[in-house]
């Protein structure tokens, strides 16, 4: 390797401060751009495996486009690629071609978030790719998945919220559809992704073998919304939208107090006269129209007037500090600033260090293994390219990068 | 084993219809209630993993209690315990817990989600169960994890939306912070926690031993909010509501047709100018107001009233049939009933049978592995119980089992 690669991988690479995790020695190779693939290759980086990313020349991942930027540098790109390596490669080039699959040789995961059919025009099938490399987990994220009449469908996040159901049920009655607000459907593929090729990896310990993991938006955001295909498959019907409610449980909704909206959760009857001794409104606890959850749940409306002359009195942050002393469930709805500052965040090491900003940390705590409170930058375009070609290269061509 | 508990464990138990999964051959011990655990533990079952639900004599998982309600049993239940076996055990009963021990002692997995604190007054905290069994994967989901100072607070889904901020970013800028409409915040720890245990069971290959996991909904939701925290950390602002749209893209949004809102998303000014002509508005792609991204972006709402002034003439299957011929990104908004009948959850295999009525299916697709159609159904309370008494019992208990 010349001195120069080397320098640059010291400072560019995750080789030197990749966590000790339960996928240390694990290599990825990483074809997926933008979310649902980044996302589920980061839990694998922050998780101890090491990632290369393999980008277009040029232009690399979509999202090293995408705002907010700082310094110049896409912190959504920052956010989801931190730890990885990168190399850029035309894969209709015929030297990048070959160094790609000398990668693939030697990689356990292949990670791809193409359009289901793009892999296969450019020759690098899991079929093609597992005959050079049987062990090869080849793992796919799309919007519908690699089978079925809509698998070459391209899909957004939106659009996947919309066929799934979730805006359908996610607002108030009186009011529309509502989009979670954040990419749900992307996200949740991509956990489900990450799981996938670990129950794979896992299973090659026995098997010897490699296996395709196969995980579409629709599908993962289907499987969020078991309750509605619950209420479906038992009467029916479809569920609606409950604003903050609860289906079957009073009061367990965001009430408002003097400032803003806030939420309580007292179903059972103990808990619901803790919440009324603790706001001063005893009479609510022996009021027969209140008596239990089936009353309190058909005369919620009654309830919510009778709590909100209370509850309007006074701020949010004050009864939840009430309540809480009394151990009624309640929270402010917090802004994420709110949420990014909260202590419970800093003792699970949920905010940690990259790149001088802070970003999200790795929810999966595993004893034993490193969750380090800084993670390496995500790299430049190619940043660990040189490295890269001399470690992939031919022997030829090792001796031609060596001398650059 | 007894001829009664063999034939009950053939009619009621997995074992005859166990899937072959990347699990075959895993045991996972599972203490959890209601949805994250058991959430996590279905998608261990539905992979191949023996599970074996431990639950309170008398009343069991709380979850079978709850509606909806089919033939009398709990819809609930049967939706996210299929495929696993169960069997009642009272683990301060001393003969009960010596049973639970030897479990213990053969398991992969014990997987639980008591509030922290629970399984250590029991005596069965991951440093005394480690000590039976190195080889014991141990996985907690709780609300807030194990560590921090809000450790030991109770959690439910809502109160975990409206902390991690979720809810404050979902719904109308106009509007009221919105409670995502399924319990995201479990469902998401749910799937966490099992990649989580994947990663444990891939690493134990390598080490030997065991490990602690330990995932919370409050860190689980929060990694979903990667772009309201780029947002803080860029700009040090908090992310707003933006109802159905898009920050920085236009049209990406829904929009009304004659009958119902539905969703375009059309960003560049290839697909727009394709959704002009294609709802013979040619005239749009031409004008200066809509030029290019930034425009239409900045002039949304005058983009709005114009594609709305064409749109609301016709109801929106026609608009969807047209622009989906045209290539431009679009979907209704379908309700849960709508989304299980496509033909293409149908091709994924995303609806399945068990126990008599259709239910979700398993998201993660491996390829050489079953994804059967038909699961076994969940079990009856302590339904398994004989067979694992004397499967696990220690021998003069299992002479006892047998002269039953």
């Amino acid at each position: 390797m010349p001195l120069d690669a080397a320098a640059e991988q010291d400072m560019n690479s995750s080789n030197g401060q990749r966590a000790r995790g339960p996928f240390s020695g694990v290599l990825v190779i990483d074809l997926t751009r933008v979310l649902a693939g980044p996302f589920s290759t980061m839990l694998m980086a922050d998780l101890g495996a090491r990632v290369i990313k393999v980008e277009q020349p040029g232009s690399g991942d979509d999202s090293r486009a995408y705002g907010p930027f700082k310094d110049g540098k896409s912190v959504y790109f920052g956010f989801v690629n931190r730890g990885k390596e990168s190399i850029a490669l035309d894969l209709k080039n015929d030297r990048d071609r070959a160094l790609f699959l000398r990668m693939v040789e030697r990689a356990d995961v292949l990670v791809e978030n193409f359009r289901p059919g793009t892999m296969e025009k450019l020759g690098l099938s899991w079929e093609a790719l597992s005959k050079i490399n049987p062990r090869l987990i080849y793992a796919s994220g799309s919007g519908f998945g690699q089978t079925g009449p809509m698998s070459r469908t391209p899909a957004y996040d939106t659009v996947v919220q919309a066929l799934s159901g979730i805006m359908s049920i996610t607002g108030y009655p009186d009011g529309p559809p509502t989009r979670v607000g954040t990419s749900v459907a992307d996200l949740t593929a991509g956990v489900y992704l990450f799981g996938g090729i670990a129950s794979a990896l896992y299973a090659r310990e026995t098997t010897g073998r490699g296996a395709r993991v196969d995980v579409a938006m629709l599908d993962a955001m289907l499987s969020y919304l078991l309750h509605g295909v619950m209420e479906y498959v038992a009467h029916g019907r479809a569920l609606g939208r409950l604003g903050n409610g609860h289906p079957s449980i009073a009061p367990f909704d965001t009430y408002q107090a003097a400032d803003e909206l806030f939420v309580i959760c007292a179903g059972g009857n103990e808990v619901f006269a803790r919440l009324s001794e603790a706001i001063g409104r005893g009479d609510l606890a022996r009021d027969e129209r209140f008596a239990h959850n089936r009353n309190r749940h058909e005369n919620h409306e009654a309830l919510r007037a009778e709590l909100e002359a209370t509850l309007r009195t006074k701020p949010a942050r004050h009864w939840v500090e009430v309540l809480t002393v009394a151990g009624v469930p309640c929270a402010r709805i917090q802004s994420i600033p709110e949420a990014v500052a909260m202590p419970q965040i800093a003792a699970r090491n949920m905010m940690v260090e990259s790149d001088g900003m802070r970003i999200l940390g790795n929810p999966i705590k595993i004893g034993g293994f490193d969750d380090p409170a800084t993670r390496p930058a995500a790299p430049a375009l190619d940043g660990n390219g040189d490295a890269i070609r001399a470690e992939f290269g031919a022997s030829e061509e090792r001796a031609t990068a060596a001398k650059r």
